[in-house]
């Protein structure tokens, strides 16, 4: 079924796997799958952009070309260039984002809402008298005493940190500094006019979103995504926390990836707005899901990862920044959202957050679609939440021809009269299929009669033809031998089945739990990068949401983003974070005696 | 006047020096100094307790039996046997105190004084539910609400390396645990009956003293006293702030030996009382002297060895152990006295914070003897301190003969009809003169006529003789060729001289400032290890001591010690020092315009 000669090469973080023949440079079965790895010379071996790391298997030898441009640290830690390089294994390859001229699809902006600018962190330009024989005050009691003086204000505490370099600094500056306070305690003294920036993230499974805010005005300044890079060490939070408890080695390698990855980010922020230093920044505020929470702070997961999945830390933490090795501000603090429950984190309650700033119009459902799925149900004085595990389908994993949305995904399909269409990410040439492609295209073999409501395909259909792997509907036809056809085969339905019925047998139990019915409810919020791009139709159309008016259903973007946002830049909003973690119910899908049944029933389509 | 192939050797911390012919064994080196170095098996290199620790010179290249009892870690760091090692240059040699068999005498007693028992953190008992698809909190929020239901307590905080431990520690545990509460903060979660623990700590120049206290019950359980180990690095407080400002790595040195030399303690303190783990210590509260404070803390120490000798830090600061690298509980802090002034420190106030748990009897001087000295003048609301730089004279550095108070040190000088007697430490044969033994010598060279009250020596009187230096006058005899004599040189007078008369002008300043007169001072009080061997008649007969009725005078040992057991046995003391800290008024000696003459004046003798 393949060749002979050759190797299953896995590209990372985009999702994508093929087999490509033996002694074939990683850069042209790069460009094979629609990969525009940057490479400026072509492929010659002289301009070193190509860079991929190695995570898993075996490459010839490092040529001198690579010896000369790669630096000994870098052949090390498994990089090479694509073009110089072949697999002599399968491989597990990342392909740094440098190295990608077209960035991948990574949502960012989302509900826009209204926030009372009231932030933790102030700065006051202050100015000292020098010591003298007669004025022996120490250098820590004289700033105090200045931020008195001169601006009212009065702390109790000075950072140790910041005690450590105060001397020498007030010395170099004259004897002025602008000083970052928060609550009572002086975090950072820096030149004057350095600024006061916030940072709040996103952290993600998948995708780390993050905004830089100027605390002083609220406004954002800068928001960028990036994609998570643990997620070569694992796809899901299960396969992260197995390997984050393998050693400690382990869990360190896990933090240190998020961690690199968010400096780069504040690295980037303080570039595009002019700043030198990341010294600027004075707080950060981190909303993920539980197991990304932990990992950040290296917490324990064995009880996370196992039943009853109960947190290490459920409340809201403080910590010094630099306790996990953030360049930030000497001072600044890591704000970290509370986590609701083991499978529902800071992410969720900081997109009810978002979502619960507009006026509430009733009953309504909140839903974060992804590997993990958590939905709130909002009724009057109450809010109860659900996890579902709905699995990878939705970033293309598991499913035959499944990709992430990035370039050359089919991103929308219409079957009419027998006829496939479908629209690929920068009408590239399709090389497979994201997330919110297979439920169109799930929605459209459903309608078309091409699958039963029981999912089971139909082999009569003209379009449904036998593959090697069973029944399958060709969307894309193999191009001259070197790139296969993107098909949907019977098991990816029959995944895409498990993926939507967790979905909804969590609604359905909120439903019922509440006493209420799916047309009661007078909002659905979808929210998410994935949810996002979904098309609200088909996933009604398919069952995964109930069959409301499609006017009731919302997509609203990154509002966890938007939420640590509000977290950020305001203290009132971050009490308010504090109250609603303590007013959600969470509810445990297994201790729900109705749960199977409920769950069969979902699994239909339609 | 030495002989031609012949090395000086200095010993430390015992700051003995002397030059030894090239060829002979450290250990005979040591011998002939009166050092006991401990020695099994008799210098044949086979038990390999004579370790000692190269510091300045060149040594014999490491023989076999060498190679085989010192690691190659503790090669690398200089660590030789004495017994299989000689001198090939000048050598500065540590002495590490497991090497030495009789111990320096290190005082730690000091005055009883009344501490009301209430200790800053507390622990308790508690048992938890274990989590269940009923119960599916965080164990943090577990924890919490634990503490709440069965003690009453309210923690808003949990430290971040308990919770990076707390989930398979209560699992070990069968969900119970003893929980430290510090104000509203858990800072360790230990197995059930692991007490609670908190070390007081002089942090000292040339000596550290520690207690470990009960915080149950408020009871002294041990208390010992070591070397300062950064003696090797300089006996007075310039020479190492000097070396922390040569390279980061100096002043990592620097803590690092102190950090060091605690944890040993702490070790020791808990296998006394019979406790596995120094987790129990939940708290450690330092006293030190600005210099000593500034180096644990690695905090910049250049505008402090400058004029006018500003404090990084002079308010007091809590922080967390970890930081330091002290093996306490997780969470523990150390809390540092505030500073007075840049030679006026936390040792002082704690001294004070002792004293004035007392009745006050009326206008009181308070004097902390020492390389530098420290004196206070307390009134009705009003305290007032000066430091004056007495030199390292006590520590029997700059004096021909001296020595630390260790065995082999005269200790007490009586001259009666031209007949010297004296008394040595543990009545071995004498090696040299400590503090006290010099003071009291210089009290009977006066009282005897062999010096005038200008301090030059007679050199018509019988017991004055030209030696190899001018004038001096021999305590005891050579012995057969191998120990020199120990004398008192006019050199030695003079340096005596300008020690008292610092102290004394001090004093007198301190007098003045007040508009008192030495005779209304009700109490004199002398504390500090020198201060409680140090023959009062003697002081007040050369005039270092205003001449008041000896009754009024009290020694209290080391009351430092005392107070920082004070402020950490009792949150009422430890705000008092804050006050205290407050109150106090730091002259300084060169802003007053008459020190020049009040100076002069008091270095008369008499």
């Amino acid at each position: 079924m393949h060749h002979k000669k050759s190797f299953q090469i896995e590209f990372q973080p985009l999702g994508l796997r093929d087999r490509f023949p033996s002694g074939q440079s990683l850069l042209d079965c790069a460009r094979q799958k629609e990969i525009d790895l940057v490479s400026l010379c072509g492929g010659t071996g002289t301009c070193g952009k190509c860079k991929v790391q190695i995570l898993k298997g075996s490459v010839s030898e490092p040529l001198q070309e690579e010896r000369k441009l790669l630096s000994s640290e870098e052949l090390f830690s498994g990089y090479r260039l694509a073009c110089k390089t072949h697999a002599k294994s399968d491989l597990v390859l990342n392909i740094p984002p440098e190295s990608l001229s077209a960035p991948q699809r990574l949502q960012v902006e989302g509900l826009d809402i209204p926030v009372f600018h009231d932030p933790f962190i102030r700065t006051y330009p202050v100015s000292l008298h020098a010591p003298s024989l007669t004025d022996l005050r120490g250098d820590d009691q004289r700033l105090v005493d200045a931020l008195q003086e001169q601006h009212g204000v009065s702390c109790n505490k000075l950072d140790e940190s910041v005690l450590q370099t105060l001397s020498p600094f007030l010395r170099s500056t004259g004897w002025e500094a602008s000083v970052a306070v928060r609550d009572t305690e002086i975090i950072s003294t820096v030149p004057l006019d350095s600024g006061n920036l916030g940072v709040a993230v996103d952290l993600g499974t998948t995708k780390i979103a993050a905004y830089l805010v100027d605390l002083a005005s609220g406004h954002t300044l800068s928001a960028k995504g990036i994609m998570n890079p643990q997620i070569s060490y694992g796809e899901d939070v299960i396969a992260r926390m197995v390997y984050s408890q393998r050693s400690d080695k382990g869990a360190q390698t896990l933090q240190k990836m998020v961690v690199d990855a968010l400096n780069n980010l504040f690295q980037e922020f303080c570039q595009d707005v002019g700043v030198k230093q990341t010294e600027g920044i004075n707080e950060v505020v981190v909303a993920g899901n539980t197991a990304m929470h932990h990992l950040l702070l290296r917490l324990p997961v064995a009880q996370l990862a196992r039943a009853p999945h109960v947190p290490a830390v459920s409340r809201s933490m403080d910590l010094k920044g630099r306790q996990l090795g953030l360049s930030i501000a000497k001072g600044a603090n890591v704000h970290l959202l509370p986590n609701i429950a083991g499978f529902v984190g800071g992410d969720h309650l900081a997109m009810l957050l978002a979502v619960l700033a507009e006026e509430n119009p009733g009953p309504m459902l909140a839903i974060d679609i992804g590997t993990n799925t958590e939905i709130s149900l909002v009724t009057e004085g109450m809010i109860s939440s659900v996890s579902c595990a709905s699995g990878p389908a939705f970033e293309g994993a598991h499913i035959s021809c499944g990709m992430r949305a990035a370039k050359g995904a089919i991103e929308h399909v219409r079957i009419t009269d027998n006829q496939i269409q479908y629209h690929v990410i920068q009408d590239a040439r399709p090389v497979g299929i994201c997330g919110s492609g297979i439920f169109d295209a799930l929605a459209q073999l459903l309608s078309q009669g091409l699958v039963d409501k029981g999912g089971r395909m139909m082999d009569d259909h003209p379009l449904v033809r036998k593959g090697q792997n069973g029944l399958e509907v060709v969307l894309a036809d193999e191009i001259d031998g070197s790139a296969p056809s993107v098909v949907i085969t019977q098991k990816d339905v029959r995944e895409l089945q498990l993926a939507k019925g967790a979905i909804r047998a969590g609604i359905d139990i909120l439903l019922k739990e509440n006493g209420l019915l799916a047309e009661a409810v007078n909002e659905i919020i979808v929210a998410g990068a994935f949810g996002s791009y979904l098309d609200i139709s088909s996933a009604v159309c398919i069952g995964m949401l109930p069959k409301i008016p499609l006017d009731r259903f919302r997509q609203i973007g990154n509002a966890a983003g938007m939420g640590a946002k509000a977290v950020l830049m305001s203290e009132t909003k971050r009490k308010k974070a504090q109250s609603l973690a303590q007013e959600i119910q969470y509810v445990e899908l297994a201790g729900d005696t109705g749960f199977q049944r409920i769950f069969m029933e979902a699994l239909d389509l339609g």
